[in-house]
């Protein structure tokens, strides 16, 4: 398999849940890095022929065969290497954690990604992609804000997201946020669950193999 | 197992999944309806109980555990009952299936419905919940209608999403273009290939059983 891959939460994501898994760079997989900032993936022909979005990541199998999505990426390597589970061990399990999954994904991940695309990220962005107003991306950082909050509360004291450990709910949570910090977001006031929970996984193996920007 | 259902393409997407895999209500399922024109989701404290967000629909197990978000019912539902099968035969199959799932709730399912709160829905859903400002909603508006376009394009002249077969992507976009109908929403000009989808699968059984309403 060769993961192409750059910075960015959906790639670390994807970054996360192979180290997750114990599948190592070199033994178990190639990488290939694109450098987003000077647009690297959408100017690489031989790149957009296996991602016509020009999006990341996508890993690309063996026969040649390339997926591309974070999440559906991380669903097949839960099916090829089902060890460490990471999103459910019955039915009932896999349908707690992808609902978390769905619900980081509608009221977080898409807010806050149109959200910065329209404004910190605007003069990279609207270059290359349809984005919204200004105004529009400002509601949006702050629907997303609201959003962080209600899933502050869901959290409460909980190490974890869903199921009781370690999934990948906690890690679109952990890679999202901490993509966040890097563009000059803050956690909203009084997500003080979120905060702890981040610091608690700071120090995981899977967090720290590669830096953010890899 | 009871689905609770109303109004909405979330439920009705549940509904035709349901269909598909050929269980019937009454004799595999019994179904209880809301009416969510009124708030009945939304004030109804059993309700609650099931499902905290007041959202549409959950679908309560046996032992009473209830599972909510649209996609993981389905996906649950696949776990339980293979065949037909409606997600993918192979890790590889599934991988194309969910990411057009993803590409369909984040760029057509999440801006269409925060855009429809806040312009032609915003009498129903502004005392229930934060929604953007008109303006916002309107920019949402266009953006998933360009998101339409997008995926008339990579739809082309194929009968089918993904997998060449009849799919949950299929469903996604055969209920959210069928509920945009029944709430103003036309499709944007040049969405041929969408129409013709639409039309095709009109006279589905599983489009049907319940109306659009139930």
């Amino acid at each position: 398999m060769i993961l192409h891959s750059s910075l960015g939460p959906n790639p670390r994501l994807v970054r996360m849940f192979l180290a997750e898994k114990g599948l190592a760079e070199g033994r178990d997989f190639q990488r290939k890095h694109y450098d987003i900032i000077t647009g690297e993936n959408r100017q690489d022909a031989s790149y957009i022929a296996k991602n016509p979005l020009g999006a990341m990541p996508t890993l690309e199998l063996g026969d040649g065969t390339c997926l591309t999505e974070s999440w559906p990426i991380c669903e097949y390597l839960e099916e090829r290497f089902p060890n460490p589970n990471l999103i459910g061990t019955s039915a009932e399990e896999d349908a707690e954690v992808r609902k978390w999954c769905r619900l980081i994904d509608q009221e977080i991940v898409v807010p806050m990604t149109m959200g910065f695309r329209a404004t910190g990220g605007r003069p990279m962005f609207e270059p290359r992609m349809r984005v919204l107003s200004e105004a529009a991306g400002a509601e949006m950082m702050d629907y997303a804000n609201a959003s962080w909050l209600w899933l502050d509360k869901a959290l409460g004291d909980k190490a974890h997201v869903a199921a009781g450990r370690m999934t990948l709910a906690c890690l679109m949570v952990y890679c999202f946020a901490n993509f966040g910090f890097t563009v000059g977001w803050t956690l909203p006031d009084g997500a003080n669950n979120i905060a702890r929970f981040l610091d608690a996984h700071k120090d995981r193996p899977s967090a720290g193999i590669w830096t953010q920007s890899e």
